[in-house]
């Protein structure tokens, strides 16, 4: 029975897609989208004898990075190729594929990383002014790859391309929960796949202090429970990240979001020790003394160690979220703030800022800081990085500020895609002139990990980030949701060839969640629930801490419940357009699945107390899928709903969306639509 | 259609399980069983007040160890422990479970790794002389974790635990393909949970040399293509497996299987250079020339660095495979053979051992080596390895030898779980006295790697690996296979959670393979073959090196093709009793889904070209299993075959016997059978 429901479910999802795309079915599935792209007659078929020849003056990152990117093709065709492996410049007699490069990049904002490419049936070119871009180039030249039953092939095409903005992020927080090197690596290539180019990587905070310091070794030894990055393995990273064309910012947040720091150092806190490394999460008050010396004594022998480990010329310090609730609390501080002349907390932050300021001055790094450091700092050399208010970007550009966009993109709130898609990174109805809009170098997604773990984070940064990727890279004008999605599809399959496991850990988690039963009714479920999003989880949960749980229901679904979505675009698509019935049949083919599909999971969760926070839920699934399949019934034979039904029915879609698990279900505005619809018949 | 097909696999499947275990199926699955269980009556119910006590004198790898353990219990229940973080000696006052340890154990061969584990209603006490003993009774203690539709428990039960070899080992070969860090993590942390105690890393090739040297860095600068450990990185993996009471033997092979050293150092040679890594597989010539002073110097110097990097006692040289072929190419050598009075290949090579055994000599190391080290060498302190010959492990052991046997355990030649598991460590016939017996340390399962790569090592290692484990871990009576095979299931599924890829990595490698269409066909075909075992893809392969394909079929498929296995039983239980009428039902119902599975795969082949070398195979499947059906449909009419039909279906399965695509067809026996009995009805 639970496969026959599958079934349909399948179909519907084909069914569905013949619809949305019927006849004209791109094949091509770029993403980002590139610049301009146009499409000629005649592929380049690919076959053994394929040869790559490198032309000009690359960096030496190019070879390897060829390497990867010809066994990534051998890997989707099991072809054999015999110019498989390159370590120097290779010029084989027959190449079929020319890369030229004029010169090395510079790992730095506002290098050039354009780059052309055309395919023609006898020859491949790809050009670049540096390596950066060509290696851009190379993964499109993967994005092209397609085939008929007879083999492999690319599309011929002329593509040119150039960057939108020239800092495109994603910062990982390695502090609430640590992420071991692995997860960082394939998260570095997976972000080369979608040409974005900084991993900004929150390094300190109230839960851990995640580097090595060998000028302050208690700051590791001491608050991080042993999990921390040593010298050696930042050095690895950093070779692997340039490697990939990535950039890597270190964040040390100060003075607040610290308490790790003062596990080992407590005399650099506002108020006496001891410090324990935090296990909870919120916004706490442990905070830096700004009134000592000996403050920034540590601070510049402490910053001065981590100038040279990191070789960016940016440096992340925080700076968000003091509550000053420890400054208040503290007559020292009161006193220097007096003789000081320094009015308020706000201003005592500023003085603290300055004088970390002027640290990195010595050490010639650019600094940035959240959105807080702008209203208190007086110099606009700080990179301001928007995360919270909505009109900090414009109060940013117009006081001259360059500025990092994260508000809209902090993908730990569990938003869908679309949500993150449809939020440009200049909103629309800001007007700019061409110098402030220079000032926006671009932006970063955030996966900040308190609810995320290194076995679920792959499923929390991808596929999202790739489509808010080509919304940092593309022009603005491309933004079909749909389009979006059937192109994140391909990507997300794409992306697990580098090692992601959004897709697989997902199957691995719903596996231990029926504790190795049939998963199938629990997978038509997930598919149709989304976790809570923004804060809720904090609200409505138990206590969380760094050791709990990250295995439920609510870590195994994600930000995208597709059937939810398919569901919602073919409701919305009928009454659009309510001649086509079509549309109507699929939508009752999925009500009918969702309304059998609790007396499968039921049998499930018995056998598994772990489900048992869903139970409920899913039962609720099933009763507004029934009362969808009523509406449905009614629509197609033209029957008006009586109101009694219609408010008992509203009554109930209402009570369904109270959470449960943690969880909530995303069929239930469509189905209201259905339910409405039956009123004006 | 094929969706309906997968119904009746499942169907079959959960028929023939209910058939075997009817009745009495046990819930409890250890992996490896352990010497002695007694069920109690009461289960203890585990809840969130569950709290852990230590007592004694533990080495401190048992805190984070039991953190490790309880984060997984965490993990498969969903439960919030509030005693889940242990950083000391917890003394919780309401402690639930009571572990008592009364001495840190030593990670050498011999140290005690017995325990015992009681679990009452009330309470669980686990009781070991070593924490090395507690943390084999901490798997055992989450391998009884059970439940019911109400919560989860643990049966009660007094257990008393004690292996049977001191030495369980484990071989990776990180030099063919080398395997990032990660992969020795989750492996070591699998080893673990099956209570294997050693790691034998390979770590010197023709095709790679894989560790930072400090002394001669064109070893690994030169030899490895960048694939290499750091010292560092060595330094933190045996700080990881030691946390997990596994010893590291390193491997360095000499003085063949050498060609990576020469590419940086070609005077160590016995021919002259310039070298180049090897990129393919096979048994090459190159051999360190063992009359030169200046070797001895070199592996000297090599071996102090070496023998300090790694802290276990024991120090593996290799010595397998010397060609002699260089040497007796080499006029100096020859000179050198006649002034010494060394008459052969084999005496040259015993004198160059000699030499290298006085060098580990200096650096208190004792040294293994593999078989072909016995013939030659005078000194019984060399420990043998086993691998190749029949009469290696009684020879060595009646001339004193201590010995660890390989022989059988040869995981990379793809045989079944049962063919190792049928295999004991000491041969039936073979009659030992109890010094010899004592003489046999134990045994390694070995994974070359020549067709393995960190994404599907996993898969190659588990879950066989847990089957021999078990071998060398149990009692030699613990031999029933069909219940090893429910077990291996289970110990599968719970592998997972240690990050193991066995399971998912497969699953992603179909979704690859069908370019990202349904796999439910290729599935059902990859479920009734098997890669060519032994070394039969030398010979009937296309040219394999370094970075050919390594993802097609045959490298998804398993040494384990679970279908045919199921279907193998039902076929042998039919036979052995032809009354089970319903067993021949579910023989039907499988031969049905193969019978019609072609006509989908096919449907999947043409749109991914990859699968183009096993269509005629998949064609071949529908036809053994469309004679299968008349076979079966002949025996339930008591019909007896005509000869004609019977010469006819002889020759169909004998022609389907030929490998295609790499794979072999592995129901090719159990339906000659049935075809047999038409015969004789």
């Amino acid at each position: 029975m639970k496969k026959t429901i599958l079934v349909f479910t399948v179909a519907a999802v084909i069914l569905f897609q013949s619809i949305a795309y019927a006849g004209n079915e791109p094949r091509i599935s770029f993403m980002p989208v590139p610049s301009h792209v146009e499409y000629t007659s005649g592929n380049f078929r690919l076959d053994e004898s394929f040869a790559v020849e490198l032309i000009g003056n690359a960096n030496v990152r190019l070879f390897p990075a060829l390497t990867r990117i010809l066994h990534r093709l051998v890997g989707r065709t099991g072809i054999f190729l015999t110019n498989d492996f390159i370590t120097h410049n290779p010029k084989p007699e027959n190449a079929t594929m020319t890369i030229s490069v004029a010169r090395a990049g510079l790992l730095s904002v506002n290098e050039d990383e354009s780059y052309s490419l055309t395919v023609t049936s006898q020859r491949i070119t790809l050009t670049a002014e540096t390596d950066l871009g060509a290696m851009h180039g190379l993964e499109t030249f993967l994005q092209l790859l397609d085939n008929d039953s007879n083999g492999y092939f690319f599309q011929g095409c002329f593509i040119r391309d150039v960057p939108r903005f020239p800092w495109r992020g994603l910062l990982i927080d390695v502090c609430r929960h640590f992420m071991p090197m692995e997860v960082l690596k394939r998260n570095i290539d997976g972000m080369a796949a979608v040409k974005l180019n900084v991993l900004h990587l929150h390094l300190s905070e109230d839960q851990g202090f995640r580097v090595e310091c060998k000028t302050f070794p208690k700051l590791h030894e001491l608050g991080s429970d042993g999990m921390y990055y040593t010298h050696e393995q930042i050095r690895e990273l950093l070779a692997y990240a340039n490697a990939r064309g990535i950039r890597v910012i270190p964040e040390f947040d100060v003075p607040s979001h610290s308490t790790s720091w003062f596990v080992g150092y407590p005399e650099l806190a506002s108020k006496p020790g001891p410090y324990a490394i935090e296990r909870h999460w919120g916004v706490y008050n442990p905070t830096i003394d700004p009134t000592k010396e000996k403050t920034y004594k540590f601070l510049d022998a402490f910053f001065k160690e981590m100038s040279g480990l990191f070789n960016d010329e940016y440096f992340h310090i925080g700076g968000d979220e003091n509550t000053g609730r420890h400054w208040d609390e503290n007559p020292d501080i009161k006193t220097f703030m007096k003789k000081n002349n320094i009015p308020n907390n706000h201003a005592l932050q500023d003085y603290f800022l300055g004088r970390v300021s002027k640290i990195f001055q010595k050490y010639h790094k650019k600094i940035v800081g959240w959105e807080e450091v702008m209203r208190q700092s007086s110099s606009t050399g700080t990179i301001i990085q928007t995360w919270r208010e909505d009109k900090v970007l414009e109060e940013a550009v117009r006081k001259g500020y360059h500025v990092i966009v994260s508000r809209g993109y902090y993908i730990d709130l569990m938003y869908s895609a679309e949500n993150h898609y449809e939020n440009d990174v200049i909103p629309k109805n800001l007007q700019l002139s061409e110098k402030e809009t220079k000032q926006i170098l671009g932006a970063e997604a955030t996966m900040w990990t308190e609810f995320v773990t290194p076995e679920n984070i792959d499923s929390r940064i991808w596929p999202r980030t790739a489509a808010i990727a080509e919304r940092f890279w593309s022009n603005d004008n491309v933004n079909d949701v749909r389009d979006m999605y059937r192109r994140l599809d391909v990507m997300s399959f794409r992306l697990e060839e580098l090692g992601l496991t959004h897709q697989k850990n997902g199957e691995m988690m719903l596996r231990r969640l029926t504790n190795n039963a049939d998963v199938a009714a629990l997978k038509t479920f997930i598919d149709v629930v989304e976790p809570l999003k923004e804060y809720q989880r904090f609200d409505k949960g138990k206590d969380f801490a760094s050791y709990s749980s990250y295995g439920r229901v609510m870590d195994a679904a994600t930000a995208d419940a597709r059937s939810a979505r398919v569901f919602s675009w073919l409701v919305n698509d009928y009454l659009a357009d309510t001649t086509k019935k079509l549309l109507l049949d699929t939508v009752a083919s999925y009500l009918k699945i969702w309304k059998q599909n609790h007396a499968e999971l039921i049998k499930t969760i018995r056998m598994s107390p772990m489900l048992q926070e869903i139970e409920s839920l899913s039962k609720d699934l099933a009763s507004v899928a029934a009362i969808g399949s009523e509406a449905v019934e009614m629509i197609r034979s033209n029957k008006r709903a009586d109101a009694h039904w219609v408010k008992n029915s509203l009554a109930t879609l209402q009570k369904a969306k109270e959470q449960r698990g943690q969880c909530e279900l995303m069929v239930l505005v469509p189905i209201e639509k259905l339910v409405t619809l039956t009123q004006i018949q």
